[in-house]
């Protein structure tokens, strides 16, 4: 693909010695040597990054990135072009002592524990998006790092691209979590929001979530809630600086949910939602996962299809909700980079804070040149032709109108006409009003207002 | 106030001589001296939770924070009980020459950014919750910092306790922002959502605001979108690493919104929210503050009351959204706090990531002990004392009822019957279903579900 291409200057000589140069950005360092290892779907969407922005990656880290190989456990396997086939490799171990920087997405507890001590123990940073390791062994993995002195981060293990470790970890942490309400499992909240909104049944939600992707032909891991429960585990960890294992999760998935029971749910005014609860008590740390009803004015219960959120009670912050994609190939990668960039960055600057600089220095815009979308309402004359003449103020100023709407006659002789335009430049839209405001027909311009986040 | 203590032994002989211990807890490293510039709502809470928290946050920071004084402009003002008055001065400067750590929470330009110099000069990192200096100097800062190797750390100043600076600066560093929408101005969010729900007039929901104190006497600055327009600066420049000057941003306010404007909106399936806009366009950084139309299923549509909330669109991670409180005593405190723990981290463990220690170590609570609602659902005998009968078994487990709701007859001679019970121990409510389930009356246990968020 373009922008991948390999640089023999950095042949090593062994299998998977080519090396994806990734930028010729600006640098200030000596280049880090970064190993992914894994090349499904994250995988795949971290090395299109690597490669496609590189200027910038190496502009807020202030040193290269240097793809030194992606590791994978079936070399014949067949593999998205994405990846050049001179970086892959079977000899993971391998990899992982040439780098400086490991990232780990190949899942599951075996072989990733064992190479992501081996990086550790090497002296090279760790990012993983693995909770199914972390919730197992997270803190061993924690310890040895502190031990190395180097960083393992998982931004991308808890709720894909939402950030929240950095949230709980940093910014909460002058302050007291309390509790933590999440949807964290976007396959079940798929299926419970298609029960809800359009009364399906569970088989059937499920069976649609599986044809678009959302399922796997083995939903079991999600929809009875294990995948949750190790998000739980975490994010439980996190939020309470506390060790908390995975068999302290009290586990109960969605499998009972039945459309009888979403009904009455509506009935009285709730909504059904998986939720990873975790709680402060008297007792000590409680941490479950279950379905549970949500009244509809909660934010949570305005969370569809396979979104996540986590919403979280602190002393002193009070509410706060965390709301995004939790699973997929970019969205993952998004968080994964993100971490990239943070240890990276240690290595390269040690001590000093994240990058403020304004390295990328963009042009503002004028005011007159941005896009939007104006809704006009008019007061004009109730006679037939008043909406060709105002349709034609639209058009000689370059705005094409979507919706005409009349509402109410208002009195004799005069309608009240609402109309919504395309996305056009702000400076025409501004034209446009103040011709149509000098129509004779026009009695008044009632409002202007721009539409967002249609 | 209990916690707050004159510790004799720190007395440095000036006027402001006093200082506050701030626990006792694990102390690795030598006790970090900390000012607080400004003694308002913030500046209080601020002080509060150093004093409440001490042990945390000594845990946390791997050192004991040292309140060495408070410095406010008039030292004969009332003051909250919670700061000791031995620890006021209003020698300003004087105050901090004798910080490692400078927390400026006085608002406006001068004498904030005199202050904050001299802190960067003297090697002090600097924590501050001033929009209006940052949108104005907030680059000219952060480089006097960068040349000096202290931080300068602001999450307070964008959407008080909302986690945005960490998220946009760290977590999506891998990432190309395009778009923000914020609702980043409690105040106007409070009017237009009394405007919306209740049919209030601006002028209304204005004396209303003021009543509750969310809008001050003069509202000017919230209701012109001057203070969105400075968030939405520095907001901006955060997002696409662009120096992002206040006058750069375009504003308009919500004093020509009518309760029309807002009838109209919601018939056409809109709300009204003044919205801080900030898009990547082709022509450059756009950065515009305005009331919108916002649809009704937008995430940003449910955000009511005085609550903030930041909807981000990225390349690779999608739409994310970030929700809480953006004003407040306590809630900015919280953000506050939470830059202190990280610039003080940075300055007793130098490159080192956050703490993942858990430190906290907290009991695991067994789940028979969680306190949960639960919500059952009964098919019963439709006949006089079914309900006397099933409301005995509830009370014989210390299980108290909500809420009864009978749902239609289904059939001859049985009934629905939907309790609500308040929150009670899990163990009990498991062993009331299970006594219930054994009832002549109860021909079967239809669903169990629990309550949360309610």
């Amino acid at each position: 693909m373009a922008g991948a291409q390999t640089d023999p200057s950095s042949q090593t000589g062994d299998q998977a010695g080519a090396s994806q140069r990734v930028g010729d950005g600006p640098t200030r360092a000596p280049a880090l040597r970064v190993a992914v290892l894994g090349a499904g779907v994250v995988g795949t969407q971290v090395v299109r990054i690597l490669v496609e922005q590189a200027e910038d990656l190496a502009a807020r880290v202030g040193a290269r990135l240097e793809l030194v190989g992606v590791g994978v456990r079936n070399l014949a396997a067949d593999r998205d072009p994405v990846v050049d086939r001179a970086l892959l490799t079977d000899d993971l171990s391998g990899l992982v002592a040439r780098a400086d920087l490991v990232v780990e997405l190949m899942g599951g507890i075996e072989p990733a524990r064992t190479l992501i001590l081996e990086a550790i123990e090497a002296g090279a940073s760790v990012v993983t998006a693995n909770k199914a390791l972390l919730a197992q062994d997270g803190p061993a993995l924690y310890e040895a790092a502190a031990a190395a002195g180097v960083d393992v981060y998982y931004e991308a293990a808890v709720a894909g691209a939402i950030p929240l470790v950095r949230p709980l970890r940093e910014s909460l942490a002058g302050d007291v979590v309390e509790r933590v309400l999440g949807i964290v499992n976007g396959t079940t909240n798929y299926v419970l929001d298609q029960m809800t909104t359009r009364g399906l049944g569970f088989d059937e939600a499920v069976a649609q979530a599986q044809e678009l992707g959302y399922a796997e032909a083995d939903p079991t891991a999600d929809v009875e809630g294990y995948d949750a429960a190790a998000k739980a585990a975490i994010l439980a960890s996190l939020a309470f600086h506390t060790r908390v294992p995975l068999d302290a999760v009290s586990r109960e998935g969605i499998t009972k949910v039945t459309a009888a029971d979403v009904a009455a749910a509506t009935e009285s005014g709730h909504v059904i939602k998986l939720l990873a609860i975790l709680e402060r008590t008297e007792a000590g740390i409680q941490a479950r996962v279950h379905p549970a009803l949500v009244p509809v004015g909660h934010p949570l219960a305005g969370v569809h299809g396979a979104f996540n959120a986590v919403f979280v009670e602190a002393a002193a912050a009070g509410e706060l909700m965390f709301y995004g994609r939790g699973a997929g190939g970019a969205p993952t990668a998004s968080a994964v980079l993100g971490d990239v960039v943070s240890v990276a960055r240690h290595r390269v600057v040690g001590g000093r804070g994240p990058n403020e600089s304004v390295y990328a220095a963009l042009p503002i815009a004028p005011a007159a040149e941005a896009t939007t979308r104006y809704q006009t309402r008019l007061r004009v004359t109730d006679r037939p032709g008043v909406l060709a003449e105002v349709a034609r103020a639209f058009a000689a100023h370059h705005v094409s109108i979507e919706t005409v709407r009349q509402v109410g006659l208002e009195a004799d002789g005069v309608a009240l006409l609402i109309l919504t335009s395309h996305a056009a430049r702000e400076a025409d839209l501004a034209a446009t009003v103040a011709a149509v405001a000098d129509l004779d027909v026009v009695g008044a311009v009632e409002s202007v207002l721009r539409v967002e986040g249609a």
